[in-house]
């Protein structure tokens, strides 16, 4: 037997019309590409997308069609998502930090008919542009005045594409399960792969966002969109924030401390979430300046663990709560988030950062399962590793282009690729990478745990650790070093020092010292390249065991 | 195109599936019918329910099938209700203050097979057993020492019906939209009408109740369940809170004032919910033993609006804040909370208590319509009264028995047959119920509001206010005074009270001391048998126009 309630499809536009509808003139901020600070609100923000949408329908983009951006976070972008979003379209945003040609690789797979992009990125895009196949028309979102040059063919700025255009509009209804954006991964391996969010998982995602133990957003809140919308949907907030009649505050272009510091401080923003770099140069900059932050509250963690340092001064200093956030772009993208609960609310300060660096516990839509090789399921003891697994609404089930179902299991669970570890109050760890455990005689060593320990090393600036071939133990760890300026790093004090903290037989066999480690373009260490470069390490003439 | 994500329906059992992963241990408490104070936890709470759903299974019980409850706010009562809703069957809480007739009619309407029920009801339903024509098993939620002699055919108690039932059992995947509970509304006029919510319209509402500005649900929290289970599903409480590992108090019988702060104080309850009437009485109690609350921070008032004096002496004395909540059975069930919000939150305590005493604004997913009787959209000014139609997930279609969308305008929009003003900042504000609308000469009177001004008139007990039929102006407003004992209510003085605070033309034509207000099961003013009592007291010859 069916209910009898209302077939009322989980829409994204429907987001920017509850926000129009409830809190109309709710203040929206700008740091603009161009410069000056721009200012509107989520009624104008709902006229624009009406605009865009007529406009892109006007130019014959219809329901299915991939629309590319490549833009920094402003509240003109979020306008093209929701226009893009409210005609069943599918949005694509751009990473422009991934390289030129994996660019163009994605902007081809996706199909992507019409590109809107920043000013900053036209040069990017014209040296790729005889590449682009599917492209018909690119929109540089600016005014007339700052229209550059350019040789993309009928580039248009914004201000003149839109021109004549009213907000009479109406967006049609369809299936909550229609494509609405397609985000790549930055992918270390191969090419990058394209994850294909519904509207249905959007809504899910941003709902589930606004619970207190989770991003905790309100209608007092004002919220800085460090984290940028290209990277895994902004954290789903664009449309977590307008939910709720939050305030949004978009840094543009300007992601160093200070412009950040002046918003967040002018603005009053009570929280805001990004890489730890990110606030590391806030907290540098406001250091420097002997300057404490008088309104932010919350601040997120995401990308990789802040440190304890990180997280002692924000609370000690600026009386700012830290939490970690986990997730991935295939896991919709948000899937745990590093608040306290009752369990671990009265631990010393000590543990209690602890529990803040983890990678945090799920929210109801967000199943985890910890498995070994075998497929075994693993004690939540905070000690046995295992792959971490996930199912639920907002979970990818297979990469775009894919068959549905090819990125499951079995029992149709999604495995992260990670390694984890989970409590017995449900905080999940990661340890490593799966493919970058070194998988010693059967065991399972983990490489981040050895560089994390290595790090404290003195005259160390960074470490790497990779399994290499080896004619006994399948495996075994080797440890490549890049020491600070006029420091070295000696092989046996390193051995002697981790011998320390970690088990015997975790000792890498090796200790190399390095002029550079190579990184991929989303700043991680490339451990693929390592592994080349180093395969032949312990080959059996070198077999030390 | 479609997204790529895991198709993962919405169904209530994943709830508590969830709460006994992440929070197996967070404590639930009841005091249990028979008296004891009974404790168990999330992890007992799921294999309860498991264990329910085997038994039911192994009874015939399948997918559609209704169960019917007619029990108390308790922990069993709600692992009945995971039970059901686990097997795609449909529990049916029946709401006891319902008049027998009534009892006999929603059973038989809802073709419920089995009747789950506490003892205190035992004797209730055997007043109407022979009325029941589908009712195949009594099950007493008790235990064997506490069972009652019954003359229910084959009543069974609890605990012998599962003897020897393990949790050993697998809840089925089915589609969300599939029915999950039926609840009847009161029904003032005619027989009592259900309303069928799906596995999607709970889930759903229960994530939105979540949100901070909403019930702010949070595994800190520790929620004392007030509100019977039988009113509108508990204004999906006993979902929220295992979605986000809140703790739970059920209150079981005991519902008296003394009761409820014994268990707020030993259990630290954070958060309630409840009627007026409740709150008063805590106060009361309160008041007389001189004791102040400690640990309560918010509670959440619905059924009808809270008083000033009220809401300010849980302010003032005791530190907790006070929202209204705005909701009913159709409306999936709450569709409004009245909390505060930056244009609200730096007005001066008087507008503040003002806004916390309206039905709220509505979250996303709940989107107001206000309309005049012409269906022409009327202005949000806080003055222009209309209809307040509703459109969402989590809002009725039609009620149980009827066709598909028989319940919503052309516009797809249910009418709450309200009549409502909805102010600049989205805040409704209820007027008066439409049927009970005063309509003269073309123009509303609201009876609501004049009884609201009546009853600060000295030495009124209740008064009610009905439109009688008019020769010239089709409608004219009629009052009905109780006096409060020894008191009495002079027309004259009531009317020149009333015009210092009304508009002239509202004043009612005529002003009638009673001894007594007739009111339905659910304690509301019955208008309709006062309409039909006082039909012809406008008649030509009393013409007073």
């Amino acid at each position: 037997m069916q209910g009898l309630m209302q077939d009322w499809p989980l829409l994204c536009q429907r987001i920017i019309e509850h926000a129009a509808r409830q809190h109309p003139k709710r203040r929206i901020v700008t740091r603009t590409v161009e410069g000056p600070i721009e200012v509107t609100n989520y009624a104008e923000l709902h006229s624009l997308s009406l605009r865009i949408s007529k406009k892109l329908n006007q130019d014959g983009v219809t329901l299915g069609d991939r629309v590319g951006t490549l833009a920094w976070s402003t509240a003109r972008h979020l306008a093209c998502w929701y226009g893009i979003a409210g005609l069943g379209a599918i949005y694509h945003p751009v990473n422009p930090r991934l390289f030129p040609e994996q660019i163009a690789y994605i902007i081809n797979d996706a199909k992507d008919r019409v590109m809107l992009v920043d000013t900053s990125f036209v040069s990017l895009l014209e040296s790729i542009a005889d590449k682009l196949t599917t492209v018909e028309r690119f929109v540089v979102l600016t005014d007339r005045a700052h229209m550059p040059d350019t040789s993309l063919k009928g580039a248009v700025s914004f201000e003149e594409w839109l021109e004549g255009v009213d907000d009479q509009f109406q967006w049609p209804t369809f299936d909550e399960n229609t494509a609405v954006t397609l985000t790549y991964t930055s992918g270390t391996t191969g090419n990058p792969k394209g994850v294909l969010y519904s509207h249905r998982s959007v809504n899910l995602m941003s709902l589930t966002g606004i619970a207190p133990d989770m991003y905790a957003f309100s209608s007092h809140d004002i919220v800085l969109q460090v984290i940028p919308m290209s990277h895994a949907n902004g954290w789903s907030w664009p449309f977590s924030a307008p939910m709720t009649g939050a305030g949004l505050v978009f840094p543009g272009a300007q992601l160093d401390g200070a412009s950040l510091v002046e918003l967040i401080e002018s603005e009053g923003v009570t929280m805001s979430g990004g890489v730890p770099t990110v606030w590391q140069s806030i907290l540098s900059y406001l250091a420097g300046k002997g300057q404490r932050l008088t309104k932010l509250k919350r601040v997120y963690i995401g990308g990789s663990a802040g440190s304890r340092a990180l997280l002692e001064e924000f609370r000690d200093r600026h009386g700012v709560e830290v939490r970690s956030g986990f997730g991935m772009t295939e896991m919709g993208p948000m899937s745990g988030v590093g608040s306290l609960m009752p369990e671990t609310a009265a631990l010393p300060p000590e543990q209690e950062i602890a529990i803040r660096q983890t990678q945090g516990r799920p929210p109801y839509l967000v199943e985890y399962r910890l498995i070994d090789d075998q497929g075994q399921a693993q004690p939540w003891d905070g000690e046995s590793p295992g792959h971490l697994r996930a199912r639920g609404p907002c979970i990818a089930q297979a990469y775009y282009g894919q068959a549905p179902g090819s990125a499951l299991d079995e029992d149709g669970f999604f495995d992260s690729g990670d390694i984890a570890t989970i409590d017995v109050n449900g905080y999940v760890h990661l340890t490593d990478r799966a493919k970058d455990l070194v998988k010693s005689g059967g065991e399972w060593i983990s490489s981040i745990d050895l560089e994390n320990h290595a790090m404290g090393f003195p005259g160390i600036h960074e470490a790497a650790v990779v399994g290499v071939r080896h004619p006994k133990w399948d495996e075994r760890p080797l440890m490549l070093v890049v020491p600070k300026p006029g420091a070295s790093v000696e092989k046996q004090a390193m051995l002697k020092f981790l011998s320390a903290r970690v088990a015997r037989w975790w000792l890498p066999d090796d200790v190399v010292e390095v002029t550079d480690i190579p990184h991929t373009a989303t700043g991680k260490i490339n451990k693929a390249a390592l592994r080349r470069t180093f395969a032949a390490h312990y080959s059996p003439a070198d077999d030390k065991s």
